[in-house]
């Protein structure tokens, strides 16, 4: 299978992780309803493919999110995953609880960085996203979890417009304030652009959060996804979420027509000769496996340009 | 209908001039043909979008390309189009020949970087390429013309797999040897990474060919096409190729989806707050409509995320 020849550019990092998200927030955005058999066959294929990171699902109510209803019985087929982050989303004290019953090692939580998008994704405003997520944050840390926080609508909501640059770095300064580890910033309706992207970063590193503890989640929906992820890497993000065969987008935006694709953000780090210990070949198979379960073409161009040199999808 | 915020970049151009090339290089990669009045139409709106440089058409044999065998008709029908770059393919001197009859100011030839693609597009070796192009360029020259040198493959090839970056800057100083004004460098399969594009514009200005003098076409087959273009603009190039509603490709590149779409370029550079001069708003509208032309939905994210938005689509 053909790989991008390696020419390295100044100012990158050398090595990335790569935060694979298409078990959660993929396949919470698709409308198939996954057997539990093949999510755990999906989750074992990323492992397998090198992904350091899989977030595996997610403990919200069944009667928010029906397609991860199957949370503890996932969790119980997979066993423990060794050698690799399984992060788990939780959005509540009840979530955390179930999470810690599971054995779960890691956990995230999914705020907003907009007062309207709060009330509209979780039902409350923004400093009652706050009060929730606290007890959450501050009792995985007593229990030694790894605590991500998402704040999506970084860049842009669809009900509010632009979204100040000190807004965004308000709510990410509290949630690091409340314990957690890292912070994944999320242009939820994908209308970033590079030098937005910069700009953000800089402010929050102006705040004192560095880039050590940032991922960025971009989104596909204008095509920006990948140059948005090239400025953040050359503004010293080594983080970056992504969704296998650009699974997913969220429900609540209009026109967010899916996340990242995995392939096509391995493709440019592979090309930059960024190490991120994926074998894009493996994960290309994985993806074009999951879009037969789905029963759709994957969205991401490279699966598409390499599928057809797959032996194994013949069979 | 929302337009991107805008946030300058420390090191960008103020100003881009975006080559469109939906006109040709799209529509003659598209299987349906689309009629002269249509293809009229198409450009004049793509004019009336505001874009600077539209190239309308091809004089090539109707015996390789019968969806541009209309290219006499084409021009007598749109007659002069002032304040625009109208540029018109010719492959040898027999294409200058009809363009000069046509009242044609700038041409454009389509060269190889690679002696395979040389071979397969034009069914000659890459030096049999210079000599075909030496007199059309020389004569075009003495008319007073404008000359554009397309370099395809130039990061990469479907048959010889990499490509050197001093191959590349050998048949680039070859070109503009010759007397062409401007170089358009092509990834026509569309593996290149923001690296690569680095690289290859620091080869091409150690040899003396300063970004003044480069336009870059990258296609999206990887999904790379964006943070590419990203690259080139922080090396100082001031033009890109695009393609309205990402129309086209290359039908002699396995896999070569499209090239990148104007209006995902158009995004990043307003977004970037990089002038063009391009209405976005027209834009969308005309790649919505061109797509109900051709019978299918437009690859490009920005068309896809925005077209709900027309009134006037209803009608």
């Amino acid at each position: 299978m053909r790989e991008p020849q390696v020419v390295r550019a100044e100012g990158l990092p050398e090595r990335v992780t790569v935060y694979e998200v298409g078990a959660r927030d993929g396949l919470q955005n698709e409308s198939a309803l996954v057997p539990v058999e093949a999510k755990a066959e999906f989750v074992r294929r990323l492992v397998a493919a090198g992904l350091p990171a899989v977030e595996v699902t997610s403990f919200v109510s069944p009667r928010w999110v029906p397609q991860l209803a199957d949370a503890e019985e996932l969790l119980a087929e997979l066993g423990p995953l060794d050698g690799v982050r399984a992060p788990v989303l939780v959005p509540n004290e009840r979530g955390l609880d179930r999470a810690l019953a599971a054995g779960v090692r890691e956990i995230a939580v999914f705020g907003s960085a907009t007062e309207t998008f709060a009330q509209r994704n979780l039902n409350r405003g923004l400093e009652d996203q706050f009060a929730m997520f606290e007890p959450v944050v501050v009792r995985a840390k007593a229990e030694g979890l790894v605590v991500r926080a998402y704040v999506s609508m970084c860049f842009g909501d669809p009900w509010e417009g632009d979204v100040a640059i000190p807004q965004v770095v308000g709510v990410a300064t509290r949630l690091l304030g409340m314990g957690a580890d890292e912070l994944s910033l999320g242009d939820t309706i994908g209308v970033a652009t590079p030098g937005h992207t910069t700009a953000l970063l800089q402010a929050l590193g102006d705040a004192g959060v560095g880039p050590e503890r940032i991922s960025v989640h971009f989104h596909d929906t204008y095509g920006q996804a990948l140059s948005n992820t090239l400025a953040a890497l050359q503004s010293g993000v080594t983080s970056v979420d992504s969704s296998a065969g650009g699974l997913g987008g969220c429900p609540y935006a209009k026109s967010a027509t899916g996340n990242l694709a995995t392939e096509d953000l391995v493709w440019m780090l592979h090309g930059l000769g960024i190490s991120t210990g994926v074998d894009l070949s493996s994960l290309v198979a994985t993806s074009a496996w999951m879009a037969g379960v789905l029963g759709r073409p994957s969205p991401s161009a490279v699966v598409r340009a390499l599928a057809a040199d797959l032996p194994d999808l013949e069979g």
